[in-house]
């Protein structure tokens, strides 16, 4: 038996907004130490991993560990009739093929219960080994989401290069002791937003934080990162990882609960002269 | 002649925006009692009653009783262009094919008239006699919408059942000593919302009061429901009447002046059965 | 070299907003007496003029008179990329085909260029005249907006006539002691909307002041007049000048800085009659 009881339940509403637009079904997978999900996107091109500790539960009960495959659009759309300030319960009975999503009022005036039926997915769980990075920004995740939304009004997000190649508008993301910076080109012009290290500010949320071992500059479609940006109410402020020829990690913190990361692979340099128009 | 000056004109305005959903053209009545309306909704299943009691209006003269046809999509489009603080007066001439809207501003330097053709509309008008219910329902009218708009949240309010039947999705709404329940079963899943009484609140229009004779259970298209919700701004709360084999009244209280009200007949379980995919 | 800054970067952002719809591509002229653009609209029936002049800017370097021809909406979309307290400069080389726009945040923590191609446009500056008007009215630039757009309600802005004449809906200004009207006819009836002269309010910008020296009573394209309106976020007021046989001039003030001017003839009468299906 599974009965998962989060307080804060507008959070489980945000993780689910933060990432249906990248992946449709997936599985979550409940053991002892939390409530997690692991996916790559539809295109197999981005990853998602998401954790919530059994610790930020006020009532936190998985008799075995059980993996339970859920259409993700489906899952948004029952949360999304959660009050902000409900509190949700995650039911499900074993052997069932049904998972129950319980929302509460604050003064128990409304219960709620709406049930989903479950499905079977295949996936592969990867190891995602502890790396090194050559580069972490952390930065206020409004800005970084803001950022990806500028840098996309410059040219279409998917464009037509020629003989119905299609390729997709690209941000280089560049981080040197002065800064990080931000570029990419479209159809209507070049951009580039540079963004200083800057700590002093009033709420350490606010903070700009470079650590850099070595100087990197990465290519990555800006149409994922545009996605990623959906988990910016998760949390106020976004980590970007960045090292040569390992996936970028994008990471939402979820105060005292876990995280939403996203991966992304750079674009390698062979691959962009046969994919851009003008290199 | 015909001259009605309100006051409060913007609720002149919200009156036509909960109904005209519903109904496209109808014949407002209007005697020395007060300002009515009486229209079946387009596809005759729905029935919308208006009364706004002369009383409520600062200056009231209708020298005799008229029926003025009007389509209600043109006369929203007017009274939108009403000031919210707006003094709204509604003036017809004996024999005239015209209304005039005439809309002053609070300091009088802005007035404007708005004439539209009246329509003939061939009508009669039922006589809803007084009923006993077997419960009535009186709830915070937002609860009330938000409530519907979740369930239809759940299954697309029109479904194909098979052979090219036409399903609507319904909301089966359940009265108990315990409270009101809310349910019903889409495409995605089931869902159960239940309100319990509540009469511990700071304002009484927070208030969630049961009146039940003898428990009832009855079946209603969602989609009537989710329109009769447009008239939430008129009333910050809602009653719900509701009786085996009659009409559900849905009521809507316009204060010191009248109501809506909506009428719908709930589903029998013959009907049900054929339509009903999973009975 | 040019190179201009503007501490108020958002007014560049307002004033692109306020154009774009009429104007595609347009020279925006830069001398040592200010930045400007004289562009008549798409189908050559309104003419757009903007002063911006170089006392307005913080810094203002111009070494030569140069034009410089762009897409109004890629240059939109650029200065949307822009802070809304953003400092913003516009650079261009000496014989280059680019312009570059560079935003800087308050506190220096953010800054961005981008570039965009200059276009070759022809164009010829027309000579405005200074012109004696019959009436000038002052009025607040949100209830002028207002006014225009609940007109356009009233009727579709382009509505077919007969036998494949299309018409569009038409504005009468009329001014007189009394004040100033604006009337039109459309599908669904007629409206008049009366404004009175009145001077006795709390700020000056709210005042309506009726400057006349003789009555006018002049016909409008609604929908120019629609579009001219995107410009109310420059200025809480808009003068409207007429005079009869001269273009009305519907001007927004851009506070210490010069002015955006919209331009449009007026429909003589025999056209009218030619026109207008129920004269």
């Amino acid at each position: 038996m599974l009965e998962l009881r989060l307080v804060q339940g507008s959070l489980l509403k945000k993780v689910l907004e933060s990432i249906k637009e990248l992946v449709n079904d997936a599985n979550f997978d409940c053991s002892s130490t939390g409530f997690s999900l692991q996916a790559m996107d539809s295109s197999h091109v981005a990853l998602v991993a998401l954790l919530l500790r059994s610790e930020g539960f006020e009532h936190y009960r998985c008799d075995r560990n059980i993996s339970m495959g859920m259409n993700l659009n489906n899952m948004a759309k029952m949360l999304k009739c959660a009050g902000n300030d409900d509190i949700v319960t995650i039911k499900a009975d074993d052997g069932s093929d049904t998972v129950t999503f319980m929302f509460e009022s604050p003064t128990q005036d409304k219960i709620s219960d709406f049930e989903m039926k479950l499905m079977d997915i295949d996936s592969e769980h990867l190891g995602i080994p502890e790396a090194e990075y050559h580069a972490i920004v952390k930065m206020p995740s409004a800005e970084f989401a803001r950022i990806c939304k500028d840098l996309s009004s410059i040219g279409d997000t998917v464009m037509l290069i020629s003989d119905g190649v299609v390729g997709y508008v690209e941000v280089v993301i560049s981080v040197t002791k002065e800064g990080v910076k931000f570029s990419t080109k479209g159809d209507i012009g070049t951009a580039n937003i540079v963004c200083r290290q800057n700590t002093s500010v009033d709420k350490p949320e606010e903070a700009t934080v470079i650590e850099m071992n070595e100087p990197v500059s990465l290519t990555f479609a800006l149409r994922y990162m545009n996605s990623f940006t959906k988990a910016t109410p998760l949390s106020s402020s976004v980590t970007v990882s960045l090292s040569n020829e390992l996936p970028v990690v994008v990471e939402y913190k979820i105060a005292e609960m876990g995280y939403v990361r996203f991966y992304l692979a750079p674009k390698i340099e062979e691959e962009e002269e046969e994919t851009k128009p003008q290199a």
